[in-house]
């Protein structure tokens, strides 16, 4: 591949420093000692001359050299090693996680560096984002002496981290997992036998020792995810004066993937010896066989959920902008409105503008659900006051499932129109956008595939607190819509969001009518990736609306020679474009919706045969 | 990858025996002395057989050898030619070209061979295909003088054969091309001097010469497509004596390509000696500088169209029959309705009988517009009343452009979702799934892009004759309506239809409006490829629903129990299916075209730096 980073920061700004109050966020005693919202070009500069500078170099490595596993060890490309170090010790890692660590970013500025870093080495990234969510665990939920053991390593980025969870009859279904976990003469700790696949950075060797955060269930605990206790199994123990010892964790191998060549996806046993230990986190199973491993992980499987939506952000704008870039370049054929014309570079073709268009419309969509998420994050970890700390948490678990799976449903089809705007090229491994591709299709899957989400949305998170928090929202977007219905040059728009959020309410009444229904209740599964997808625009939409405003405000006030007006013209026709072209798509979803086909509850297995 | 053929053919033989009149096609004095319908069974099966056990064993060589280039010289797996060689002597390839060979199949069982056959080896069929339309090409518009050098050649497969149209410089812009043609003393032969690119088959190691088909200008000849000749530019020139001598045609190198790595994609040069020479095909460029090349060459397309729609349907039906033997064996979670009862195969969840309706119902559209135009082939070359050929050929005409792009675009997101259905294992290279998406993101973009397809569509097809032969095919769909509506169960469906074809009207009447005025003339660019999926969705929903007639006919003669039970009805539901959930996209896209939403229109390529 002949990999470029074409990351433009401009949104990112725009986000940080007109529409989202983050002054209010670096105003919390956490923060306010450290930035202003003056310091966000600095950050925003710094970060993207480092991902341009040192990790971008290091991508196409992913690629040629990629992860080799040898007599049970993987190794992963060189440049790698050196790359991790300069993150980690120049504080763009996991030091972030750390509640005590000085000057560390709140959520809104982390989560844009993680954006910015992630399209320059989209392979690379995981290495940080496994440690740091091992991080997050160690610090929430594990004790003292644990945390003594483990937290300042991982936080260090000494050591590395996973979530492992997934067994190869334990996928979606991880309440199926067959790991064992045994109680020893320490309470704390648990010898531990079992098998998992897919771990993420399950093994590598820049790092001294990995912290496995492990589900497994303890002998005589309940059968399902309810059994699941949460260990933390490090692949080397750690000894009282400093030295570490062999825990029976082994690699056996390493998956040959579509993509993302050079992140190490591992296979791991654990216990084979019989000499595998871990330390249990949070109390034993109680009585009734119930464990506490799954409510911990779904923790760390949120932050989890939101990486894999901003990866998928990344690599998609960054596949886009690469493709603009040669579009600038490219010489062919006639505009259909000047079929006598000059001949025109492409990105002059109204066919071609709407590859971009559909990029960039998108793309901006995205980036507005997942840094308003982050936002709501700092909210609830940071607010002083209960009730403000709530709302925030109710505002993300509303957003997790759109923001994991609106950006990674969109990376496939989105990449694809930028590999297409090359022609042939695009086909070519010597240009960017077929690497793209390939990378970005395991994040619909990983981390609760993207049906896992829209069950989670629905079953869920329209009904937590009794419906409110989702109401709520609802209520909020429907104010919007009333105070803002006259935006000057948008009516249109705005009575599409209106529409949509009608709709959606239909939505939601007919899904629930269906589940009510035992001979209907499979629509829920049949609708399900629909009904989430129309969330995600609708929502979308009104967040692209509210920067609308922000953004009219602007354009009045600068001049068309402004260096700034391409970037707020075209914030206001890619608002109008998704309003207009995408946002639709909620009433057309409704519309499918209620029609209630049931062909596919009436189709037997058998059918598929053919 | 983990290659396995998994291609069933009931449909193919519902479709020639049942649906398409096959007797009519075998009753032409061409066929009626070889094949009649009671053959068809055999004939696929044999078919079927060879597909499974003598190509699909040769498919992972084409990943694991690839395409390999050294010292001017392209070599393809080694198994490849002894394929290639079974194939071409067996009758199962290029010589079915040939007017008269005995036995020649007729277009409607020839296309259904090559589509049992390409899913079986993707990356190896366009080494048939190529040497294919060479023949054809040679047959058609060749002096006898070439043909007696090159046709038996082609037809028995002894030499390959392509179509050079693409240069560095001159991609979906045919026109700008820089080969040039010199004349020589002798009329016929011309002296060539270019390069080309994307030469599919266009070198090779398993046969002794090579024909290319070349778009060259005639010094002197007017620029764009228009001054473009035709050459037959043999790789090794064809000495009286029978022997074979160097032509000056030099391969310069293979793409790396994201897919179809068995097939060899090459960059040639002509002429870089001044020793490279073609024959002129077709008279020499007339007094204005206007040649006939592009005329022929299209011939050639429209062929090279229908292999690629059938390409992409072969690919993302196989991947879907994989997909679901795959859910027959996997067990995950429970069914939505029985959350407490056993856990299940994952076939019987339905999300994931979702992602193989979507996968059946689409690829059966597919199969229905390809063979359709299959059937129309036929009677425009065989049919002794000069108005029936015409009525056959003003059918081809509009629907090559659907039959290209419709399949070509839907096998992404189709192919997807069969990878998505084997969670983490999707994007395995060790599964099938990963595979199939990489070989098919070529189809969009070769033998004419999807957007310029579409232009295609509205620009020529729609106005063809006056208009007057796609108004008939509309016509003739109304009709249908007419007739049966009354479709006893159907009747919703056949309402879909009704309406999908009034929306169809508007949509055309709106882009027409938008032609007629400059300043919405680009909203033909912006809306091209949904008006073509549009088109084809209704098209498809038509000839469905006219199937579905005949399944109706036969679910009523038979038991439950009977074998075919389960095809017939599942027809039935993919039928239910694609007219409630898919067709509605017509006035879907009807409502997005009449809103003329002109974002695209306004934005300056200046928008698309952020």
């Amino acid at each position: 591949m002949s990999f470029k980073y074409a990351y433009n920061t401009r949104d990112i700004k725009f986000i940080l420093k007109e529409w989202l109050p983050t002054a209010e966020v670096l105003g919390y005693d956490k923060y306010k000692d450290y930035y202003g919202v003056e310091d966000v070009d600095m950050i925003v500069d710094q970060v993207r001359k480092i991902a341009a500078e040192v990790l971008a170099p290091t991508a196409e490595d992913g690629e040629n050299i990629g992860v080799i596993y040898k007599d049970g060890q993987t190794y992963i490309p060189p440049s790698f090693h050196k790359v991790y170090r300069f993150i980690q010790d120049n504080g763009w890692g996991t030091s972030n996680m750390g509640h005590e660590t000085e000057g560390a970013l709140p959520t809104l500025l982390f989560g844009v560096v993680c954006e910015i870093l992630a399209a320059a080495n989209p392979a690379f990234m995981p290495y940080v984002g496994t440690a740091s969510g091992a991080a997050r665990m160690c610090q929430e939920y594990c004790s003292d002496h644990v945390k003594g053991i483990f937290l300042d390593k991982l936080l260090a980025g000494e050591w590395g981290g996973t979530m492992c969870i997934t067994e190869p009859t334990a996928g979606s279904d991880a309440g199926d997992a067959l790991s064992k976990a045994f109680p020893t003469d320490d309470p704390e700790i648990y010898k531990i036998k079992g098998q998992k696949i897919f771990i993420t950075s399950g093994d590598r060797d820049d790092v001294d020792n990995i912290v496995h955060m492990y589900m497994a269930r303890i002998d005589g605990a309940k059968a399902g995810t309810k059994g699941l206790s949460m260990f933390v199994v490090p692949k080397k123990w750690a000894n009282e004066d400093g030295s570490l010892s062999d825990n029976d964790v082994q690699c056996i191998g390493v998956e040959h993937k579509m993509g993302l060549k050079g992140s190490a996806t591992a296979a791991l046993v654990m216990g084979e010896n019989n000499n595998c230990r871990g330390w249990l986190v949070g109390p034993p199973t109680d009585e009734k066989g119930n464990a506490m491993g799954m409510a911990f992980m779904f923790n760390m499987m949120n932050g989890a959920r939101l990486d894999t939506g901003r990866m998928s952000l990344a690599v998609t704008a960054n596949a886009y902008w690469n493709a603009k870039d040669y579009g600038k370049e490219r010489v062919q054929g006639y505009l259909l409105t000047d079929p006598r014309g000059p001949r025109q570079t492409i990105n002059k073709h109204e066919d071609v503008k709407l590859m971009y268009m559909l990029n960039k419309a998108t793309t901006e969509a995205s980036r507005a659900l997942l840094t308003k998420c982050y936002y709501y994050q700092d909210v609830a970890h940071c607010d002083p006051d209960p009730v403000r700390k709530q709302w925030a948490q109710d505002r993300i678990d509303m957003v997790t499932p759109l923001c994991k799976a609106y950006p990674s449903d969109e990376a496939w089809p989105l990449i694809a129109e930028s590999l297409q705007s090359y022609g042939g090229y695009g086909y070519c491994e010597d240009y960017p956008a077929a690497n793209a591709a390939r990378d970005c299709k395991i994040w619909s899957i990983w981390e609760g595939t993207n049906f896992i989400q829209s069950l989670d949305l629905m079953g869920r998170k329209w009904t937590q607190g009794k419906g409110k928090a989702f109401q709520d929202t609802l209520k909020e977007i429907e104010d919007f819509i009333a105070a803002n219905k006259g935006l000057e040059g948008m009516e249109r728009e705005m009575n599409h969001l209106a529409k949509a959020l009608s709709s959606y309410r239909e939505i939601q009444n007919t899904i629930w009518t269906y589940m009510k229904d035992p001979a209907k209740l499979g629509l829920m599964g049949v609708y399900g990736r629909r009904v989430l997808t129309a969330t995600a625009q609708m929502y979308c939409g009104y967040l692209l609306l509210e920067q609308a405003i922000v953004v009219k405000k602007r354009l009045g006030e600068i001049a068309k020679d402004d260096p700034d007006y391409n970037f707020y013209n075209g914030k206001i026709l890619s608002t109008r474009y998704y309003l207009n072209n995408v946002v639709p798509n909620v009433w057309h979803v409704e519309e499918i919706i209620k029609m209630g086909d049931t062909s596919i509850l009436e189709a037997s297995e058998e059918i598929f045969e053919y």
